[in-house]
């Protein structure tokens, strides 16, 4: 519980920068992080109100009154039943924090519906994004986040390995998909934030590709991209193989990808901008004339959430931090022939990175 | 492709009659429902824009533009690179629409920082949640729509007997749940909306208890709630069960729980206002003295999405029409004791309802 009020301590110093009166969470990981409730979104309203410079307040459902009061450390958690129409607590809430015509920044995933509501109810509000607030904090994770990152990272390779040694000609992706769910579960994944692509031939060409019914052909690259939550914390790793042999045309376009995520890891240090560890991988990649074909940013933070701060694009000034934790994940997708992606997790240790995960990134044909 | 073409002219007719401009949908089912094309949430701008009276278009970070287009009736579909900022592209397709200043009904799950884009570059449009339009044309399911909550309520019933033959002494609550998943995806379940919730002895008093490290004992009650997307659609359904023996109170409790769902089941007929529906397990419930002690509404709607319209409770007078398909879900919760819970899905047909799910409702002592 001390952990979660710490937290929201340093986020209220955060609200003071950057002139934020205060932050609303919805269930998910950002709920999760300030108040050690951990729930999915759900239909029924469900906040709770972080001020930065009074007590904070948690509005829930009736029947999640119980579990959220033994759930967190915040102490004023009010109430409403299924007959009444949330609003009204909403309502009393915000006027009662005097924050009817504040600055509000509301949780990035929070639903339309619930944002409808806030603008109802406090129409004259200032709203933004509460990332401005929350991102920076989760993104630098502590040594016991980033020892569980280590853990979470040593499943997602064991699956990993395992999982190359059971395809051959004939597998069917689907069933390989299966297989890598059943495999995470085992090893106590408790919840997995995306279905593992598994994307053969020219299915490689889409990055996010459903598995499908299509079978394993012989000289077919293979895109095996998985991960899952593990003690809350998600892993995240793509390797690419090949099937039974590999052409020339498929090593070539490997052996650049490989190149270019190591260019771009060696990139990393504290105090580096975001950006340019994109610009390492991409610049590689379009030296070798593949510029075009490089259709993706070449990484996101990896934390409590699949997808997080920091995000490793073009765009990005951000500057590195010790601690962060990210994906490094450039490839190559060639429309009707394959792709290839390799993708590992990092974290920022001073002057270099150190990767979390140990597959062989090594060409491998199976 | 015919289907979702034909699903988005009727929606465009509620559109007329609510007098909406258009209708914006977020990855999930809405999109699924209207564009063919199903993706989870992503923090990548991708929505469809659907207007009332021009033709639609889907926005799509460039790294879905393929699938989207392969997935997708919709030919209209304009790809943002991830090295740009995808409010530019919002702010051309929503002027090239004429609706910079129009009625806008967005997604009722869009997240907020969606919102906050939509926000930035449309200040002047008036936004509505579009569940007001959907959700009404969602809620009455073709006959091939029931045709599959059918096999996905039989899927979820063979769980459940199979399940309930596992449970004894010494069972733990979290491995019944793992058993509870594993058996819906070995039966071709292929997503779970939600974690099967198994809550022993007092933990049953949480309505949504997460299955911890419990054990079950001799007179324990147990509350065994589960399902899952099977071709889409949903299942969901909740048996009560005891352990070794079952005490007078808990008989007692069982009864009352058991004959408000059997009056709730038989007050369902086309032309019956929802709230009646809740209103007659509750009146039961309330006779009975434990009125305090059902602390949520009698069901949800359940397609797509395991929760959705229409919703079963006192102020819904929403009218049920044939073809609608929810829970039936009344229950008693006793702090620190235990609760009770029977749930099945069930079909309006006509001058009654029809149940999907077919596992018995007699008290059972395992």
């Amino acid at each position: 519980m001390e952990l979660f009020r710490r937290r929201y301590a340093k986020c209220r110093e955060v609200m003071a920068e950057k002139e934020q009166d205060c932050v609303v969470v919805f269930p998910g990981t950002n709920m999760y992080y300030l108040t050690g409730f951990l729930e999915e979104p759900l239909e029924r309203l469900l906040v709770a109100i972080l001020p930065r410079s009074s007590e904070p307040v948690f509005i829930v459902p009736e029947l999640y009154e119980k579990q959220v009061k033994t759930s967190t450390w915040i102490t004023d958690v009010r109430a409403w039943k299924d007959t009444e129409d949330p609003s009204k607590l909403l309502n009393e809430v915000l006027s009662s924090l005097s924050l009817i015509d504040a600055k509000i920044a509301l949780d990035t995933r929070m639903w339309a519906r619930f944002f409808l509501m806030f603008l109802k109810v406090a129409p004259k509000a200032v709203y933004s994004d509460a990332s401005e607030v929350i991102d920076g904090l989760r993104a630098v994770k502590s040594k016991e986040e980033i020892e569980t990152m280590e853990e979470s990272a040593s499943i997602a390779d064991r699956v990993t390995k395992g999982v190359i040694g059971r395809c051959g000609i004939g597998s069917r992706e689907k069933e390989i998909a299966s297989l890598i769910e059943l495999e995470l579960r085992k090893l106590g994944v408790e919840s997995l934030p995306f279905r593992p692509i598994v994307a053969s031939g020219p299915n490689g060409a889409f990055p996010h590709h459903k598995p499908g019914d299509r079978r394993f052909k012989r000289g077919d690259c293979v895109v095996l991209d998985l991960g899952g939550a593990y003690k809350g914390y998600c892993s995240d790793i793509t390797r690419t193989i090949f099937i039974g042999r590999c052409g020339s045309k498929e090593r070539e376009v490997y052996e650049v990808v490989r190149q270019a995520q190591q260019l771009a890891f060696e990139s990393i240090a504290e105090g580096v901008e975001a950006r340019r560890v994109d610009g390492a991988a991409r610049a590689h990649i379009a030296d070798k004339g593949y510029g075009e074909r490089f259709i993706h940013r070449t990484g996101h933070g990896v934390g409590l959430d699949v997808h997080e701060a920091p995000y490793i694009w073009d765009g990005n000034a951000q500057i590195l931090k010790a601690g962060m934790t990210f994906s490094v994940e450039p490839g190559i997708y060639l429309p009707d022939r394959f792709g290839v992606r390799i993708e590992d997790i990092v974290v920022v240790e001073g002057t270099k990175a150190r990767r979390l995960n140990k597959v062989s990134r090594e060409l491998t044909v199976v």
